[in-house]
């Protein structure tokens, strides 16, 4: 657990430096999947003052095991994450600017170049508006019921579009591990700002070619991946 | 007051760490209800020479009663905002570029997104333009008077809409304290930025549901905020 | 002498401080009206390697009078410049991203708000697109004749107005001295970035009230200016 | 080889430094024409990690010849280009964000002012897209003959315009030798930047004026250039 903690400190502090929050503006969680403990963030904590002990260790119903301080208000959207997509390691919840640009206008970020298809394999979702009821009801919770509708209901994989937009809200985006997490965090953010100039340039840019995002995705997270070392 | 105005000068220098100014274009003033005096930045000295000791006490008139240097010329604002707003603590002026752009286009910031509804909670509104007699009379004074009537026309509260938009010129922004003014100041700029990408994703988006607005300004400001620690 | 090259090197080392070059896009000058000599940047020598001794003493016509280095390829506008414009003491020119996306546009920036207001009178114009014989002839010193006549056409003090976008290229910008031409660069850029914004929000965004521009360029540089200390 | 590996290495460290590259998106090569080796960045290897003998050496058919690591993923494109445009010494590739945006809408960058004309004689063009039997066979190869086909149709000079955008995916510039490459995608950069806030403020801006485009590059590049010292 000590492990983790340290590993979910240093994604938490990973955030300032890739300039994705301001303030307090983001969490980054990490799960164990043998004791089913999840580490997160404490709730409004600034980020120059966070320390690794100030994790905090809460199952995966959300309850506090363990730490000082309480968890990010955003705990149960994590939590109802970790319990659908169980193949996923880390979660990272930011505002990062032009990623929730494109939540508020409610529209998802479709792959227009080899950048995106190197991470997402397809367009990164956005939610359907929250109803009444699940915004008055138990509100971070139904977050994440709605983010898992729009993966269900378009038949996506969780691992190979790690992120989704909440409508009129942020992006959410998970990978392997809290590392990858963060890593994928930093690309939604550079996609989006892209994909909009791109707009701006020609309005009706279509989608890219399949063929070109199967290459790229593939390339990098295909059997025969070969970009990296080894 | 000398701690007041130890308070006021730290929040006049996070103004340039937070990239809202350029040369000396802001100020930053804090109030101390119980004497009825105002600590505010001196007019034109450059923040890099900025001391606490230069900071200019004056009363709720704007007159002078401690300092060597001329107080800001915007002091008048200030000192009528404190007088009308009776709950408000400090008031931030800059001229941060996106929020700017939003008051020369004579246009308010919606609430788009929970970023926004985080701190506002609605609407910014920009101000009527100034009328030619209010230009070329007391214009400093006017300028709060022109504040002060779009806050009461439309019926809103101060403390929970932190911020105005002056036409053809630039934010106003308050809070509890001086530190808490220029919190609201950077959220500002940060919404100010997202609402104009968001428009260019699409000119028609609808301020955000009236719901998810009550639901996030009120988690982190109601009764019953669970934001935060303790 | 030196002490104008030692103000002049300072000027220059400022543009790479404010992000206004990249690599040796700018150069700046002053002027001795006394001795009529001119000090400016050498021609391509990038700003972390420039050194006060390397700056170039001109004469008002351009020749050479001291110095081991080749002048900026954009000494013969500068002296013309100097020569039309008897009130100024220094001329910056930078490809400063946002101005230069106006003098490309060919479009001047009108006055859209207070920042604005504060440093340029009204709108800071844009030169008709210079001729083949102009191009084709001596070009730099042509391009300060065109500035010139863009100015003597609308009737502007160049005072008042302190740049200029020359058309598909960018912006020159002066000032009393070499320091204060820096300053209005600074705001020139920053006033650019608020315009394009501002249109984006508000396509049709009319020039700001007449009076208002009043008000606020005179406060700081009228006979009654009461901005800043003493 | 072994200041070739240093002159590349540098070249490769100077992309974060510009701000080009995100994480491992960029990579610079550079040539030894006696030899035919060609020594490129690893593939994968983080920035800050990544040092002088990590470098790899292929020979022109992308036969690695020494190293231990894997070389760039682009390595075929490199080296086709290196093979079809003789007298270039360096090429970079990278996501740089504007120069992508362009790609991305599958547009050129058309000479819109000056800072463009200094360094590209004309508009840097976007490939045609790729068909399924070039993305799906010899991709990275493919890439350089869809480069190379867009030189050779237009009729361009590789050394008069040093960049091309690859459609959907991204631009690679090159130059003299590993450092003028970089410089080159600065500048493709900046251009970038500039150009499509110059369409934002004016959709129908025509490209520039060609006596000034001619005037502008041969000042520099010409036979009587005179910018920069001797």
């Amino acid at each position: 657990m000590e492990s983790l903690k340290q590993e979910v400190w240093k994604a938490n502090m990973a955030l300032p430096e890739h300039g994705l929050v301001t303030f307090t503006w983001g969490n980054v969680s990490g799960v164990d999947r043998e004791s089913g403990y999840v580490v997160i963030k404490p709730s409004g904590v600034p980020y120059e003052e966070l320390r690794p002990e100030q994790m905090v260790v809460v199952d995966l119903d959300g309850n506090v095991v363990e730490g000082d301080c309480r968890p990010s208000s955003d705990t149960a959207t994590h939590v109802l994450l970790y319990r659908s997509f169980p193949r996923i390691g880390g979660i990272v919840h930011t505002h990062s600017p032009w990623a929730t640009s494109f939540a508020q206008a409610g529209r998802g970020i479709p792959a227009l170049g080899t950048t995106h298809a190197d991470y997402y394999y397809g367009e990164v979702p956005c939610t359907r508006p929250m109803t009444r009821a699940e915004i008055e009801g138990a509100y971070e919770a139904e977050t994440g019921h709605v983010i898992v509708e729009t993966f269900e209901r378009a038949g996506l994989d969780p691992l190979q579009i790690p992120a989704v937009l909440v409508h009129s809200h942020a992006p959410f985006c998970w990978g392997k591990d809290a590392d990858n997490a963060v890593h994928n965090a930093v690309v939604l953010e550079e996609v989006a700002a892209m994909a909009l100039r791109t707009y701006q340039l020609n309005p009706d840019t279509p989608p890219m070619d399949r063929h070109l995002l199967d290459r790229h995705y593939l390339r990098k997270h295909g059997a025969g991946a070969y970009y990296g070392q080894s």
